[in-house]
């Protein structure tokens, strides 16, 4: 293989600072405080609706969980990928760079398809959970092509996923009127499988050579558990945080809780039953102790109830810390889908249970649970989806899932083949899982750092 | 000694894997939602008690603080652990497997004793903060025997432990009718001295090989300090989180952050004024910072005033870092009590003296100072305690000490002796704080890891 | 140079206990409970103003922020400065202290100012948010002098230096009627340019021979990024934490998430584009990315919209960023200003645009935007200053950041003075940026610490 270009020095600079300006361009024309966040119009929306509380200023039912998101996307899915032992920087800031753009663009493009009027994007407080939520979904790729790709070319992945995320959900949201309040349809099956297909498209042949560089130190795999509780204990505000007002909030926060819970337990069990002489493995359990997360994102704000939960939770932990054990090498060895972070485990097949999930949760529901009332505002049952029966309802869901993996797999292969381009500046492959390539790192000039690393590590030289 | 089988192959999984299937039938049977968290009940209540926002459902008031305290627990005393050298993933993930298990079973138990309807137990955010808590006194305990038991040990004595901690609840607050809202008695008391009688019946004479494994590296005393940290940050929001809505959560608040305020003070002081050169101690620093949450549990939501809580915190400060010092020392040559977090120090004698704290405020409270209403809402003297004084229910909450205290000391004895049976899968002396026996540890066939730790460590060899 | 002694064992406890009663006896004779964390206040609040929800006290609106708040300044500013490769321990811990210490003081300090009634300071939830507020002005200047000054001197610079914050907050905020709710000129004007005059009184010439221990590891690099997240996810909540409810905090989040977005995007392209062969640099990673939340500290509730602070946020990126490769350099060669921290880039400067920031976008502010009553309530242009208009506002604003500069510059003189006494057992210049000094290092007495850092490192002994 020829040595590449790796210098950043021009290209990554241009397109910060190009699509930044476009940002503010685009942000300038088109963004307007919505009624709840504009001082003249939060005044008007008092005096119209007859408000006289602040309390009741969306702000205060939503902004705990946008908190919580935002941790979940920075802190959590930053932190997750830094069990790698020489690409923590790399996973760390590079997932902050992409979710900084990517939560701009998110706002532009979801504004464009949901909060439009009269030429203009409203934002509050919802439109930043929705852009953290879109940008989770490039995180997810990510992971699947972590330490082998480029700055330049991660952002370019996350402008094109953002734009096709956005369609995708307004394809489910709007047009098919499905409900995915935790997005195990548009966040994790979209971002999973789009991510897949992006990495097998960019197969690396000669990647065994890194071996070493893609296992964990001992704090290495410390900092990632930060990442993994993060992500694991806040997961109920993500599945809650754009659900109605009240009950439905509630009992998306408690189903997720339990799901979640049930997760651990059975990960726990099948990392010790999988492995020789019954060691766990904290891959597992940095991992698919989040699935059960996954799993519940649709159907969490329905009356999946607490029972319901601990069963999707059990089987998800047993799904996913099996696909670690057998799933993952299959996917390398035979498709040539080399997935750094195992994304298809906890992501991919737990987000089509989830999918599926609430596609039977959404049939099986009758008014004897909901209440008449209760069924009409659980689905949206209003306007032209009036007459909607639960379980058109659920076929619907379904269809939701295939839009999605369909959306994924096209999308995936169209950018993956743009990455491909040669003037990206992606690594050589010795150079994978390497923060060197990328960033000044202390002591390299030295011997300090190697002695926490293999002892086959060697100083990477710049090509 | 005879060399024991640490291999979990089997019982790990088994007890996980089945264990999980209770509670999925338990929860079938049993849980279901409460008024504010199921779609039918919450349109009802509010048509019944007139109630025209969303934002009066529990949710809004009490999940903010439902989180921090899910941080505490998880990430708090996951990290706090973590200060061993080699035993930080054993640390964190055991702390996880705990929790996650403890806080099912207290849903279903604490639900049996307080929420318990027509044969179902009602969940919401309430529900999800108690079973927080319950499993909170779990982590505590664990504290004591860090390093010496196998996880299924651990789950054994979650099982118990949490059964007991709701009993004793259920006496405390409901029969003796005692406040204790931040759990000085229910959760500190009763967690650490269950602890520290399950280690003395746990008692290992040949612990001193270990030695070198007992200590911290420079790294893991900044991971624990994570833990120490979030602890500390978030207390405020353990003190209030199920006090009564509106000025108690909020005097509940500001008591345990003056509180805490002061005892890092005297924390320093001590930890300087006892060590030789007044050379600070990290030890110190991670956990008798915390001491001054823990005493003002009780009486954090009373009328403690914000000077009372700095006394408070004052004196924990000092009482804690002093037990560093002399007494855990103590404990373990003379009453072979091996505390390897020193909870003793960080829970049991400020959980006792926070117990005496609650009491004496009771006593002392005052109409002048409450107001004739404000005394019966802070006491809840209504219905069969509607005749009781303030002096009187201060020789109540005595009492309350006195009942978690002797619950712990005979509840520990019998847990103790159960996880003494030889089947568990504990790992022998020399074993002791060592990630080894039940991890895969990343480069322990190299030399590697190693170089982290002090020269004498030696890869230990599967027994 | 004269070995000094360095020995804390009489002085930081003397400190730490005397100041502590100080604290326990100035609580007791003037803090109380205000109207709605008081039992019988909120009791009476509720009648006097016909208050029917407890969702109205200043808790519920408040709580959530203070507790993000609450963590930047202890996890955020305390871990951002373990990036030092041998100073971990004092950055987080004396972070710890002095906030500890400070928020007890800053509420009586501002209580004095703001919240005195009849004799009486009255606290709540926004006196904690405030206390808060003050504290992290000084771990700001810590970082100017993070690593060679001793937790005394640390002490009695806090001390000073929550004295004089509130005075010139009281000066603006009062006298001038200026807002800044996010404190991009108390807080981080006064903070940066105060910390930066005490360490250019301390100026120590033999600095160079510390030059290894002045830089990272690899893992403290990877801990100093836990702060930089927490600080960068958790900015919403600070410049929004005592904005008006309702619109006013919605908008200071929005905006702030929107700068802080910007920003490191042009930090990225800076870093990249300033360094040789295009590799970035962790340094501007963990600081320059930060400086958007700075900038918008003074306009984030006012109509600065979301193109806006998109623009303050390209901005900031770029300075901080440029401040790191040329002006810290500069400022140590030519001014002998050693800034251990850089926080001229972070908070110097970036406070400053955010002064110009407010005024100007006060000045522009017009009816047509905020409506009439609008204007009137952004401004709080009631009693005394009816009056005033958008361009006298600006004008006043203005007046505001030459008051916080000069009254950093004095106080910094005054209180650079002070700490250079020679009794306060500050290092010699080469046991600087060194934790052995004093702390008790887990290790020291064997060679296991140093193979994490450089091969130059040598066991520092005592003097």
């Amino acid at each position: 293989m020829m040595a590449r270009n790796t210098d950043m020095r021009w290209r990554l600079p241009l397109v910060c600072l190009l699509w930044e300006l476009a940002m503010i361009i685009l942000f300038g024309v088109f963004v307007r405080f919505n009624a709840e966040s504009d001082i003249a119009g939060w005044e008007k929306a008092k005096q119209e609706k007859n408000i006289t509380s602040d309390a009741e200023n969306d702000f205060y039912f939503r902004y705990p969980s946008f908190q919580d998101v935002h941790v979940m996307i920075f802190v959590g899915f930053g932190f997750l990928m830094t069990f790698l032992q020489r690409y923590g920087f790399g996973a760390v800031a590079f997932n902050f760079l992409l979710a900084a753009f990517g939560i701009q663009w998110a706002l532009l493009v979801q504004g464009w398809f949901h909060t439009f009027e009269n030429g203009k994007i409203l934002i509050g407080v919802e439109s930043m959970i929705g852009a953290d939520f879109c940008v989770g979904s490039v995180c997810i790729a990510f992971g699947a092509v972590l330490g082998k790709i480029s700055p330049v070319q991660l952002l370019i992945m996350t402008l094109f996923q953002v734009t096709l995320f956005s369609v995708n959900e307004y394809i489910l949201l709007d047009l098919l009127h499905v409900k995915d309040a935790g997005g195990s349809m548009t966040i994790h099956t979209f971002g999973a499988y789009f991510g897949l297909v992006v990495t097998a498209i960019l197969y690396r042949p000669n990647l065994e050579q890194t071996k070493d560089k893609q296992g964990s130190v001992y704090h290495s795999d410390l900092f990632s558990m930060i990442g993994t509780l993060f992500l694991w204990m806040y997961w109920p505000s993500f599945n809650s945080a754009i659900s109605d007002h009240g009950d439905a909030q509630h009992r998306a926060a408690i189903n997720t809780y339990c799901s979640l819970a049930a997760c651990v337990l059975t990960t726990v069990a099948f990392s010790s039953l999988l492995q020789k002489k019954g060691k766990l493995n904290m891959v597992h359990i940095q991992n698919a102790t989040l699935a059960g997360g996954v799993a519940v994102g649709t159907a969490a704000e329905m009356m999946l109830t607490a029972y319901g939960s601990l069963i999707v939770g059990f089987i998800c932990g047993i799904v996913s810390t099996i696909g670690f054990v057998y799933f993952t090498p299959f996917l390398e060895s035979k498709l040539r889908i080399q997935d750094t972070c195992g994304i298809h485990n906890l992501h991919g097949m737990p987000g089509l249970i989830g999918g599926i999930v609430g596609a039977v949760t959404a049939a099986a529901a009758t008014e004897g649970v909901y209440g008449k009332e209760g069924l009409i505002r659980a689905f949206d049952f209003t306007g032209d989806f009036s007459h909607r029966t639960p379980s058109v309802q659920g076929g619907f869901q379904a269809a939701g899932i295939a839009v999605s993996l369909g959306m994924a797999l096209a999308g995936g292969a169209i950018v993956g083949g743009i990455l491909k381009l040669p003037f990206f500046g992606d690594p050589t492959d010795e150079n994978c899982f390497e923060d060197n390539v990328y960033w000044e790192v202390p002591g390299d000039e030295e011997s300090s750092l190697y002695c926490m690393n293999d002892s086959n590590a060697k100083p990477v030289t710049d090509p």
